[in-house]
């Protein structure tokens, strides 16, 4: 029997891979951006080529114990279909049996906030603890919860869609179908429209300076980046952000009360942009006890979360 | 050893108090008024007195093998203290020390939506599932939650305040010191609120018929018989209380996934007034999978959900 396991996360942008040995040892990992236009088989070739990778890396050859892989929209983890996943243009992808085919081994598949919420969890800012909440905030925004020690996956393997708690009942209109949702108003794609707007009304000159003055150019890591360097129409859109995010995570500290919060993706990049305004509005709309037994912090393994909790998950899947 | 145990639920206007077998039988049940001026030597003696009267109900003497009890108000499940419990009057009362001095059993204590959510999942709505969310909706708004099959407690026993989710970020004052908390606007108490503030501005003819032509008398009870009448005005008040929990159970069924969400307390005496309302608005603003993988109820038990789960409590501590 083999004495390793691999896990990988796959993201709208790259594929992160890593190889364990069965005693929870990270003995190599790879990193591989995602080509837009791959659709599925050809997404399929990069990870098993990355596996093949950390394999090589580590000089490890023949067969895994298991692989635990992490996968972006709403799937089903018995059967291990992804219904959706429109930034890879998946639409009912049987993922586990393909993988499964293509690798050799079993696969655990599970939503990519859930492991890297298990990530943080077994590895990162939750160990120790045992009810920990990993808020992703990025293009989009999601959530994984491990509660009492376990990843809580819900009734139909829907939980933790924060994004699309209502926050403001007629506030703009999300891509959900829905109105005034916190994905609508504090994701990245919120602060780029918002951006967008402010320079076709005339103003916003730093951010689009930011951007090599391409308005196209402009996205939520540009603002970011014009918000480090001092421009106070950027740092503005981002304490805008913080105040959301600060409802969001006060609502799952009324709710939730849980020993950890963590905030990871994308976005977290330009944290000190808005790290202020948010524990200011959680002090304001959470419980005092709540805050209290709460650890708030950004992702400790930064943007490994995902895939070392890919790799937990592998070694110990439940 | 005893082969009973005993389940006590204590409200800000009543004490249910039930006997039931260690396999779960429920022998007797008794039901008496809190008494506002009673304080806490007070309560104690009603509390006793209800477990003396299921004990000769059931023609049971001797001791109790465990007593369950559900309080209101913020406490600490592992040290038996009440923080606060404002409708009793409480600050800081030892409950399950001073009730295993009377009873001469072991006490377990713990919240009363908690517990009440407990007895939904063990008794009633929630049989056979793992997920329920137990919603009351009463002077003011708390839930329970039991998530894979276990009471969810969370770190400092804090979890449940889905009241204090912000729904309006600049909405109405809470008593929590906050504003736009789901209490403040879809409570008895903001019920209770706007019917005043109709008849104070010259309308709610007919709310205030119901309550006797006295606007001291106006209630969210009598505001609800006054719907159940016909009164457009009284349903015009439930259809935006139905509109604003829906909010609130959307934002639960996109976060948790739950396969049951139980509404009980007292508002839920007016449901069919806003029943629709609320249907209509989770339909809005949850996911479809979420939507169609919960049963959306009224609690089973009724105003038993409590003491059912106080026994229940009593039956297997955890």
């Amino acid at each position: 029997m083999s004495n390793y396991v691999v896990g990988v996360d796959i993201g709208g942008t790259k594929i992160y891979t890593a190889l364990a040995t069965i005693d929870g040892q990270v003995q190599a990992e790879t990193k591989v951006p995602t080509i837009p236009s791959d659709k599925y088989e050809g997404v399929l070739n990069r990870i098993v080529e990355t596996v093949e990778e950390v394999q090589r890396q580590a000089g490890v050859s023949g067969g895994l114990l298991r692989v635990g892989v992490g996968a972006p929209g709403p799937l089903d983890v018995a059967s291990g279909i992804v219904h959706e996943a429109p930034n890879l243009g998946w639409v009912e992808v049987p993922l586990k049996d393909s993988l499964e085919k293509r690798l050799g081994a079993p696969v655990y598949l599970d939503n990519d906030a859930n492991l890297a919420a298990w990530g943080e969890y077994i590895y990162g800012a939750g160990r120790g603890t045992s009810d920990l909440v990993y808020i992703t905030v990025s293009t989009g925004i999601g959530a994984g919860l491990v509660l009492g020690g376990r990843l809580y996956r819900g009734a139909s393997y829907g939980a933790g869609e924060i994004g699309h708690l209502t926050v403001l009942p007629d506030g703009p209109e999300c891509r959900c179908g829905n109105r005034g949702c916190l994905e609508a108003i504090a994701s990245g794609t919120a602060v780029t429209r918002k951006a967008w707007r402010m320079i076709a009304g005339g103003g916003g000159k730093g951010i689009l300076e930011s951007a090599g003055g391409s308005i196209d150019a402009v996205t939520a890591a540009t603002v970011g980046e014009a918000g480090l360097r001092g421009d106070p129409e950027a740092q503005a859109l981002f304490v805008e952000v913080g105040y959301w995010l600060g409802i969001g995570v006060a609502g799952i500290l009324n709710l939730l009360n849980p020993s950890v919060v963590v905030l990871g993706g994308g976005m977290v990049g330009s944290a000190s942009l808005f790290w202020g305004a948010l524990e200011e509005e959680v002090g304001r709309r959470a419980f005092k006890s709540a805050r209290k037994s709460v650890s708030l912090t950004t992702a400790k393994l930064v943007e490994r979360s995902g895939v070392l909790g890919a790799v937990a998950y592998a070694l110990k899947p439940e």
